[in-house]
């Protein structure tokens, strides 16, 4: 990857994390572990080589708020799942996490479905205790069983059911962090519209 | 209260977040959900009379950072907590939430014994469905599971198991925010500093 | 002064930040070299010991705005001017420097009669070459200037005008920070709605 | 321009700014003022085409501090610099001003020599009554003075002496944000290492 090219991802996220803190609607679905945003180098393997924003994105004042500034490093766990799912499509680079609870993970199936867009929910219960244990292994189990549970194909968006001591949380994922922010900018809109 | 004893609430919390941001050990104790510092008016009865800090303290450049500034109705669990304490004590009127696991647990009850410090636990497994369903009353039932377990004597320190969607966390209480934070901090050195 | 006077101290200067960061009015107040809010220890002798806003107050996002935290320290030239009017009149310990130019200059004189505020210009270019040479000795001169032109009084506004690299600067001052804006905030609002 | 030109402005000012407030040396440099960096988008006409920082680079916990995020129109003095300077050479499209006096004024004129730099002064004072009473025509004859006085070439740096209400200042530009703080910080650290 040039230099150039790893301004131009400083550039998107800078960009993306200006519309996210201007989307109010995103406000109710910052979870309670806070929202990040990742964009990962092609090829990454390690968290080093994802940008994501320093602190997470919380609520101040009202209104999303990046807590810090977009840092290669900055996020673990979601860093970990975009290059697990890299792994699999090289092209989706980015992802953002939210809250969920059971109403909005059924309307998401929905607005999925409208979209055309691959959903899938991974249960964490069934989570084998072999994997709970060994290091680093979660996530790669996470990713494959969203991906089986969607038939085969990398699921858009998805739900991770909560487990004892775990949020639930849904993953949206995409291109570039631009496209993350103005699609779950849409749903938030579209949610917190519906009836 | 007087406009200048809620200055001085302020001021406190100012000098307070200072401190816990110099705290690098207390990182270590910063839990997924964030930590939040609260401090409540005296006989306080709903979040708006609870001093908390906007955006919770998160990690920004590798040190806690307070993501907002103190507002009067900044923290909803946190401020409900506080103020459920305070129908049993009126002294106690601030408090902050950080990380647990089981080895923090067993540790931390060994400290507090060393200090003099009333520990407890509160198993959130226990807490009756009914409880759970009704809205508001999760925080009256765990108040008081806490001081149960702690044979009726309010404890200075208790530690909240995870449940289905909830991390873990452990809580400190105290006089003021001041204390809290000094506290905490002793309490991040050690146990950072432990074998 | 006790630890518990010093954090009242921060308190006020934390609620008069917040009063001036959403004072839209103070926006067309604020000079080219930023305005600086302090807030002085009675009998205080050097910068050290007057509180000051780390950065000054600047404007973002198109309001005033506070760049850092109070802190002692962190102002020179206004810390040195109130320790120079404290030692005339020790009530006064707060103070805050707007932008100035011949038609504020002219309308704040009125504002003043109006109030019964003594008003006073330090004319920069009577200031003796002795003087502007020998370090620390123009912020004396300045503040005796501004007396003697009082007719000996102590002005409660006055207006320094520009010198061969100085801009023209108006100061008010007062007994606590939260005096201080409250009335520049009058005089910004009053000002911005004049003909 | 394409839109994905300006989000390589974006990255490039969020790059050069990392830089800048990591330049510790940079921090004796920033004027009363305090310092802008302006980078203008090909053949701009207007500020609201010239990225800036909102609220200038200021300085906080003894470090050079961005007060707010680039934002388009952010600047007016820096960006209409910048524009004036493009209409002679649109290669140059970004510039920083710092601090002067007449010992740095001196240094920078042995030093710009050393690196073959045009260096340049405008005497402000021989500013036409007639310039400085129209409306927008300072800039203009500002630059075209600074351009004489270099015989003809566009000076790399150059400096502007202080006037009646006008602090003196230094001007850097350059092609892009991220060669002028590279090459400011260079002169912060050669000037405070001078004898």
């Amino acid at each position: 990857m040039t230099f150039e090219e790893e301004i131009l991802m400083y550039g998107k996220m800078f960009v993306a994390l200006d519309q996210i803190e201007n989307c109010k609607d995103f406000l109710y679905l910052i979870p309670e572990v806070r929202s990040n945003l990742v964009y990962a180098k092609p090829k990454a393997t390690s968290p080093e080589e994802v940008l994501a924003v320093d602190g997470r994105i919380t609520v101040v004042v009202g209104m999303p708020h990046a807590a810090g500034r977009p840092r290669f490093g900055a996020s673990s766990h979601m860093a970990r799942l975009i290059i697990e799912v890299m792994k699999r499509d090289p092209a989706y680079r980015a992802g953002v996490n939210f809250a969920s609870d059971s109403r909005l993970a059924k309307w998401l199936e929905g607005y999925a479905a409208e979209k055309g867009w691959t959903y899938s929910v991974i249960d964490r219960r069934k989570e084998p205790d072999e994997i709970k244990e060994m290091e680093g292994s979660s996530m790669p189990w996470k990713v494959s069983e969203a991906i089986e549970a969607a038939g085969g194909r990398i699921p858009k968006l998805f739900y991770e059911t909560g487990a004892v001591g775990k949020e639930p949380v849904t993953v949206l994922i995409g291109i570039d962090p631009m496209e993350v922010v103005r699609e779950v900018c849409e749903i938030a809109r579209s949610y917190n519209a519906s009836p």
